[in-house]
């Protein structure tokens, strides 16, 4: 899967954040998440577009580092899929089905899943 | 759930361990997983008794600051016991079930949740 990189990152940010100092953190989310710019980042920190630039540059680096290392991101698509390929089957299963217990316990299953 | 130290330690090693250095990895896989004492770790490594010992115990607290912030022991045993759940409600259904297309589904997701 082909994902654009701004997601990527953000998505490494929710998974490697609390590895970040705050600043580091705070920084990313206003670039990544809440879409700011750089001018404005800078602004709000009262430091300079450089080093704003510099962090952010060097925090994506780090999130790579982590991801490298520890795959989260890619165990965490993996069990997404896996995910999805269940609650389609438990769907169809559903429909085959017509007993009130053994459709309780389909939904209970469901259920548990979406806790995964 | 309570749980051995040891077995905890062991767990945040496989969890957290590649965030370690290859030296610090190495010499908390010989004394948590091989089970080695400090005096055999030491005479292996060619260092002191007290070396070692400061190292175990400078990883230990790095596993224990590394599951403070990203808690994917605390994800892992919630997945384990979702998991174990389901796979307990898909043998209750499958001893309700007679139809062979509805028994090959529940086979397969019971497969599927083998791979989260």
């Amino acid at each position: 899967m082909k994902m654009d990189k701004r997601v990527q990152i953000s998505l490494m940010l929710d998974l490697y954040g609390e590895l970040l100092t705050d600043k580091q953190k705070n920084i990313m989310d206003l670039y990544f998440n809440d879409d700011l710019s750089l001018a404005e980042i800078s602004e709000i920190n009262n430091t300079s577009r450089q080093a704003t630039y510099d962090i952010i540059n060097r925090c994506q680096k780090l999130l790579l580092q982590y991801e490298g290392k520890l795959k989260l991101m890619e165990k965490e698509m993996l069990v997404s899929k896996i995910k999805k390929e269940v609650q389609d089957k438990l769907i169809i299963l559903k429909e085959e089905i017509f007993s009130e217990d053994e459709l309780k316990i389909i939904n209970s299953i469901i259920e548990d899943i979406k806790e995964i």
